[in-house]
């Protein structure tokens, strides 16, 4: 089969620096592997790039709560020691000036700033009683993304460039209230689960060990509740943005200037200095243009344009961040490869642009303050985490220590990274997980996995894969398709799209809209199955998808738009659903025109909503949910009223005060939904159960399920009695 | 002025036997009269009826809970006294065969089953472990009733008629699960805030000692879980009903019969001898026919009926329930009078009927074995709750003492009975509550007031005036119109809207449905409102209207379909919002023809549903609600939209896993509701803020609403700048 032979150079190439040294037999993957992937979070070098410090998470699985680790590893020999294991570790900083590093951690009194030092000296740095919780959970400040409810004393901090001054956030909620909450503060209870809590922030300079408040900020500031503040150290003062909220609701950025000798804040009006990356002329990167190649640009104040050429990457907000030289002439700015994508460096100088990065994705990048040296995370589809040297003058990457040994342990699977071109002419990247012991001449079940567009060269990457066990999937005999959305920028009708969506615009028509954003993609997955299914690889009959938030909203799209699924699973999402509407007003507009009680806008909304075309699905439908919202089970009942198979299971927070996170935190969550997602597919597709999946006294309510449901669809097949 | 002359005879007459006995100047009603109103829950009259129990809950402000007394009363002296003093007390009942009650008390360990003797000795009967919860909580059994989260042990119980046996049902909730959750445990929580745990019942027989489990119920039992079991004592066997769900969904009513001798349990069918009053013929009552009279008919097995007679009253669901003599010859059932309305005895023997009652309303009865003498809580629209003794054979009341002295001490607003006859020839009971003082020279503001049926002779019920403190507003110079739906039997084309609505069938046009259940009501109130205009009584442009639950869907279609009233408050619903479909499909397909995501019958939405007829509203629109539920986000935010001033007041729970209940039941929410509607239409109506009020700091937010809404009513005024 030549697509699966075609694979074998790829993997043979990024495989050439991540060969695993270890002795023991290589071996499969298990439910084990998946859950304990590490998730490295922040990596921090020594100034002389002799010490890099990061910070991984793990799942405890004893106590069933993820852990934050903070290792050390020493880039000469690769020796790694685990430094500190605790409930979280965030903002991993090097200290300027000093053989030291500072980070927020939560060792049980909340979320504080300490002090550490190579030798695991720990010591507190700023300690704030710590009664702002950010999470799923009734008070909370804000929600919290994929961590358990998380107190917070010190939220944010940054280092003046000489060490000497400290900038740091610190919260104050104030106590759960039993008073009466009045207009806003009940309409945004529509979209959330939990009653909120409210907090106040004070920014702090700390200098010559006395510490000054800057400014206090109310929690309408995201700049500052979310630690986007975008310190600039100036010679006089410090630079700083706050997001300021007008009487018409509208929020814009602004900057506020601390100033060392006056010792007082000023608005600085809404800076140009942005935290956009710089050049080396000291304007803001942008990438631009459509399709396989952009031009990088810099604009500088006032409008006059850099060109650094066509190149086959994009800048990215997933990548590392900016780095600068003191001098300022050198950048290193965090990139993307736009075929196959995977992250790297692009090192400009003047007009001189180089790439640092190869087959693998280099993520979570430092560098020595000279730009130098530097360390970065390595990883691809089949590599591990690992922690890597490099040169940035030769651009030479060198392999220094694993993240997980154990992970080195697992015969890679095949995975071939793939651009599909659709019956329109849209390209989309992603991912072919060929089965364990491919056999050319057996026909295979198939999974598409989607979500977005980040499907790359990460380590089995949650955001992507979520709790779809793509690479079990493989094991047990399934093709699997990581799909991306094609590119924003793939052309300008895309991109007019994707701007009035953002932008909530109506200048769009609706009808572009629905095509432009989601049934683009729904012939897109549709036409990668049937290349593999006219290739005699996938089995027609035998095709699921999955996808989780934007995934789902695929998922949801495609079922009630195509004929080609059996089975699908749909995560956490809810999008399009008319009953969000109020939620999201301004985002629907763009979509449908208007609300679904417009008579006009009616139309869209029966064109577009899953809810309303359920008797449209021809798979069996599970929605997972960390949440019980309204529109998921909008669906779910639309499609029991259709007689579809649909399985709605809502998983778990801590207590009766809190939930399960969009991206999910809990262990026992995860190893649940994953279970369940294999017993899905395997049921639906194979006609296949397993008495001893935890999830198997759920087959009678599947069977039952089956047994009414109508066979609506072409060819439509449900699975074999058990 | 006619009318309020009219009133004088009819309050001499009802205050002949109520003349407080208090030597103390009368005073004038206060906000602490309101909150401190004892409702009577349950009255129990010795064998001998010589004692009565009875049960009041009242609030403890101090700890911002309700409490729950039992009193004990001779009836010859009327001397009263406190025996018990605890969080709950239900289900009060004689012992047959003892000088004792029983009763269920939650004495801080949950709700239990204990022995009362009249000397105030309390023995346990039934303890059992208290882990089911009743009440607007995460992981309640089932909401609760303007109560407080309620731990539940012991949930029903009955007593055979020679007393040597006792039939009970106990609860276990299930742990508070951290599984996932399923499909239709999801979806209920769309309509519920709080996630529900599960329970389940058991049945016990207690004879001689010995406790025999006759039944294991499901949580889907509402019969058992709600305590209508309605226990039948058969010389052989013990009779109960239970609710049986099938297959598709469908509940019905099934008797079982645990046999003495055999020890077993059987099904025997869906029994004919229900729940409804028996007659004297051993049938069952119904009130026939339409208008002011009604035809009381008994209907025995096989069909045959004997009429009563066309009476003024008819038998209600809130009146007391049925006694029936021993010998089975003589019936007492609670009545409702159809004008002015209040509560009455019918007594029947055979063919011959004869009604006890005048001025005031007698509700929890009780009555020897005999049914020679009995006990009742006497009141009206002016009288407190009076324990008065019944002679059942003169038909007698006697005055025996007060429920609350301290309400005795009001001196009496001057309240007339009405029947309004609309434009269309429709009927509505109620009330006038005169401004006290009133002077005919003077034009009045007005506030109409509406729940449903329950404007009757009771006192400041608050099922019918909720957290709208009508005595309040007439000691502040309003004129409170408290009015009553007509009733559901006003003829037989209102009457097939109603069996169409409660039975959920489309057999009647969206158009007629509209007409029957909302518009006509809403031309009630007008020209109720209008007739006193007209009379140079009320202000025409200081006219308010208050409801909550049905009365909400009364005030939200009101406001949206008359230009009469310029201030609103609207109570805990969203009834008729589009968003709330899912939750109430068949009763919205009733009212509607279908969901509002089909064209046609979104047509008939927006004629009906207030949030889609917002920019129809001239009132400015309190809502008060117990939970952030969807539909009432929805109005407010059309109503913002539309530029109509509104206020969305959420007054919270316990904690942050409970919620407030439908009925309040935390005091200090009762107290804050109380004067927001007070600050409410003193703003909105007369223009004069209090700084001194609670919500005063909500005036700043009223004003900019005032100063930006559109005035787009003819004669519409907006208040004056205070």
């Amino acid at each position: 089969m030549m697509m699966a032979k075609s694979v074998t150079g790829t993997l043979a190439a990024a495989l050439a620096i991540a060969t695993p040294v270890v002795a023991e037999p290589l071996r499969h993957w298990t439910l084990q592997d998946l859950l304990s992937i590490p998730e490295v979070r922040a990596l921090s070098l020594s100034a002389d790039g002799r010490t890099a410090l990061y910070v991984v998470r793990v799942a405890d699985m004893r106590n069933d709560r993820v852990v934050a680790v903070l290792r050390r590893v020493e880039l000469k020999s690769g020796a790694t020691r685990d430094m500190l294991r605790v409930r979280w570790i965030d903002q991993l900083r090097r200290i300027p000036g000093e053989d030291a590093w500072s980070a927020l951690i939560d060792k049980g009194d909340g979320v504080q700033l300490y002090r550490l030092t190579a030798d695991g000296t720990i010591a507190p740095l700023v300690v704030h009683p710590a009664t702002a919780i950010f999470g799923d959970a009734e008070g909370a400040i804000y929600p919290g993304y994929g961590h358990a409810p998380l107190a917070t004393g010190v939220r944010a901090h940054d280092w003046s460039p000489d060490g000497k001054r400290l900038f740091y956030v610190v919260l104050d909620a104030a106590p759960r209230s039993s008073k009466v909450r009045h207009g806003e503060q009940v309409v945004i209870e529509r979209a959330r689960r939990r009653a909120p809590g409210t907090a106040t922030a004070s920014i702090y300079l700390r200098s010559n060990g006395q510490d000054s408040l800057i400014a206090t900020r109310p929690q309408s500031d995201l700049s500052t509740f979310f630690a986007r503040s975008f310190v600039r150290w100036k010679p006089g003062a410090v630079l700083f943005d706050v997001t300021e909220v007008d009487a018409a609701d509208r929020s814009h950025v602004m900057t506020l200037a601390w100033s060392f000798k006056d010792k007082d804040t000023r608005a600085v009006g809404s800076s140009a200095d942005s935290a956009e990356a710089f050049g080396p002329h000291g304007g803001q990167l942008s990438s631009e243009g459509f399709g396989e190649r952009r031009e990088l640009v810099e604009t500088v104040a006032g409008g006059e344009t850099h060109s650094y050429g066509r190149v086959a990457f994009a800048l990215d907000g997933r990548a590392v961040s900016r780095f600068r030289s003191a001098d300022g002439k050198r950048t290193i700015v965090g990139i993307r490869t736009i075929e196959n994508p995977r992250f790297g460096l692009a090192v400009l100088d003047a007009k001189k642009i180089r790439r640092i990065g190869g087959a693998l994705s280099l993520n979570n990048c430092d560098f020595t303050p000279s730009l130098g040296r530097g360390a970065c995370i390595a990883q691809s589809q089949t590599q591990p985490p690992t922690v890597v040297e490099i040169n940035v003058a030769s651009g030479q990457i060198r392999r220094i220590a694993s993240v997980s040994p154990k992970h080195e342990q697992l015969a890679p699977l095949q995975i071939e990274p793939r651009t599909w071109t659709n019956r329109h002419g849209y390209k989309a990247t992603g991912y072919i997980v060929w089965p364990r012991g491919y056999d050319e001449d057996r026909h295979y079940p198939a999974i598409v996995i989607t979500h977005g567009t980040d499907a790359d060269q990460r380590f089995a990457n949650r955001e992507n894969q979520w709790e779809y066990p793509a690479q079990l999937f493989a094991e047990r005999g399934y093709v699997v398709l990581l799909i991306n959305d094609y590119s924003a920028r793939e052309n300008a009708e895309v991109w007019s799209a994707r701007q009035a969506w953002i932008n909530e615009t109506k200048s769009v028509a609706p009808e572009t809209m629905r095509r432009m954003i989601w049934l683009n993609g729904v012939a897109s997955y549709e036409d990668a199955v049937m290349e593999l299914v006219n290739a005699g690889v996938i089995d027609r009959e035998r095709v699921g998808i999955a996808g989780y938030s934007r995934g789902s909203q695929m998922v949801n799209v495609t079922i009630t738009n195509s004929t080609l699924f059996r089975a699908a699973s749909s995560g956490d999402g809810g999008y399009l659903e008319p009953a969000f509407y109020p939620d999201v007003a301004g985002s629907y507009d763009a979509v449908f025109g208007g609300p679904p009680t417009d008579l006009a806008a009616l139309v869209h909304y029966r064109q577009l909503s899953p809810s309303l075309r359920a008797e449209k699905v021809c798979a069996a439908v599970l929605q997972q949910v960390a949440a019980p919202l309204v529109p998921s089970i909008d669906f779910h009942t639309a499609l029991r009223k259709a007689s579809v198979p649909a399985e709605l299971s809502l998983y778990p927070g801590e207590d009766a005060a809190s939930d399960e996170t969009h991206i999910f935190h809990i262990p026992s969550n995860r190893l649940g939904a994953m279970q369940e997602n294999i017993a899905w597919f395997d049921y639906w597709l194979l006609g296949k159960r397993d008495s001893t999946s935890p999830v198997a006294d759920r087959y009678t309510v599947w069977d039952k399920m089956r047994d009414e449901a109508q066979p609506r669809c072409n060819g439509a097949r449900l699975p074999l009695e058990g």
